[in-house]
């Protein structure tokens, strides 16, 4: 293993657990180094949604050693013009299709990209359906083993970069959208510190539903009584909202693609 | 490495599989070492429930090498005042919230506590919802290079214990409750090897559901016929009631929180 | 580590992913060899599904080094007489129940099998519903350590082999079967690339549905619309009805078990 890999490589899929799709993958990286170790950040993000898996990259990547190889197959387009791309960033190495999943990665600091061309690094045959399978799994085995990402194709200067469902001013109100729930029913929004800061400040505001308002940011759940709604700045920096020892997502009716209002007051 | 680790560090959550909760820990434990293999045994204990995560724990961590280190994150009172801990028993280190988590490794033998009180180890800034990426995963880390326990903080005596909800004497009838389901529908419930033959013994007895009854213990699920329900103790050493070649969930209609009770005749 | 061997383990197993089944079993291959990798290829075979598991064996172990060991529980007869094997075929080993989960292995080449007798290697006491962790985990520790499958016990000859359920000529159609859906709710049938050349070749053909009609092969999803059925090929060679950017298991009506028409016009 040459000095700057960690020998780990990481992987982001909507594959789901069932089935051969995350196991045949596992192998085309350990055949190539049967030494780097595959680790599984989740194979469930939702089916072909590539700005979820974006926000898993962005929340997780940061976490690992300089030098780790981070997949990332949400491919909808998979087996059209779509390039497949490496992205070296931070001492980090990205490997998927320029479809988007990188956005949340791109901006700030230095993007040094590569289209994958490199037909003879590839499985054979090529699957049209299954690129993760057949060309992200070995790239990242070779990027895993030191091999300079020049080496894989020509030089990229832009990377796809999707829209981020950013919250909204309306008179009075600031319209975010439930982006998800984890599996503790806690309802992760777009709204992030930042941007809270900058609109809200100081300034007092409630959050109002079906028997339940919220008018604070706590620090932890247990800040109000079990089973009791807040609202908190979860630990990726976006706003959430949560009941204390329950379920969120069915205890207040709210969903994913919900959208919540913050009511000025 | 030094000698007294394994190099493997363990995972047991109720992060799910969604979502960036558990790769984020996983890279947050590898930062400190990448040698280290981690492996997740469950990510799916039910959300809050501090004493399903014990079981597990219970019946894996002896079939792991001396020397491993794992982390059980079911933290409910996260950002509260319940200690972080590391215990040391048997030559594993257990990692965690002092909230019940260790419950059925406690018992029996020699119990080595730490309080985890050195900051500066911690992931910095220390979100107060997630100390499982911030705190456990760094902690572990270290202590699978082989750091000394006791470089983590003060030792302490006393662990939380959790009851845990054993079967009660009602007359001729001993009343049992449903633990969990398995992946098979097989019921485990709460009723020991050790305690059923001490009430128990050989006496005659059967359990009796809508349609179907259970009259005596069986080696393996195809003692019976195809369909036939059974009980037999499971390989965690808990009575189970079964149907062989079927789901006894679906079938008997009962469910993880039912009681069951073993009327003596 | 001898040459032989990868340092690779994987696992195939339907326990599902909540309670301690792989947990326990993955720690008692690592206390064999600590130095392995363990590898998930999926934990959520149907329950009991025989067929099912040893497609996803074929569908993965090729991708894998040589000298990886595969451990494959589906297991409905544990305890029974069927036999724990050891199949070693192309430099890889398989390790699992005689029970045809190496039906699809099998097939083709040289076949050297095993049957494990050697009782001391096995984990003591012997649990009567759990060999995947008492017999199979350590026995699999063993040969990634590079042990010869002949010191586990007397070579056997005959594997029992599962008869694949294939399409049926019936007059002018050909009848298929869904065998399962992946993540996406594409419908993966029982039709292979060759079969499908043999009896179809280049002749028209259609298979129709509740509002939809497919009357030609594709190469990618992407060559319908969004929204549309189509049917290709997929990454493992078995004919697959899918919808483009949808679900077709929830747009066509069509699930697992069910039979798929193709007319010939």
């Amino acid at each position: 293993m040459r000095k700057k890999t960690s020998g780990i490589v990481t992987l982001i899929t909507d594959f789901g657990l069932m089935g051969e799709y995350a196991g045949a993958m596992k192998g085309a990286i350990l055949n190539v180094n049967p030494r780097c170790q595959v680790v599984d950040i989740t194979h469930q993000v939702a089916a072909q949604d590539v700005l979820q898996a974006s926000l898993v990259l962005k929340n997780t990547y940061p976490y690992y050693p300089v030098g780790t190889v981070h997949i990332v197959v949400v491919d909808p387009g998979v087996g059209t013009q779509r390039r497949p791309v490496i992205l070296k960033k931070e001492g980090h190495f990205f490997v998927g299709p320029d479809n988007g999943v990188f956005t949340f990665v791109l901006s700030g600091g230095k993007n040094e990209g590569y289209e994958i061309a490199r037909q003879k690094l590839f499985l054979s045959p090529l699957s049209p359906t299954f690129h993760g399978r057949d060309i992200f799994a070995p790239v990242a085995g070779h990027l895993s083993l030191g091999m300079d990402p020049r080496r894989f194709g020509p030089r990229m200067e832009q990377f796809t970069r999707l829209r981020w469902p950013r919250p909204e001013v309306k008179g009075k109100q600031w319209v975010g959208r439930i982006l998800f729930a984890d599996a503790f029913g806690n309802l992760i929004t777009n709204i992030s510190r930042e941007e809270y800061g900058f609109l809200i400040g100081g300034r007092p505001w409630q959050i109002k539903g079906k028997g339940w308002c919220i008018h604070r940011l706590q620090e932890t759940y247990n800040d109000v009584q079990p089973g009791q709604a807040l609202a908190l700045f979860g630990s990726a920096g976006l706003l959430e909202i949560a009941v204390n020892r329950g379920n969120a997502q069915l205890a207040l009716g709210l969903k994913p693609g919900d959208s919540i209002s913050i009511n000025r007051l």
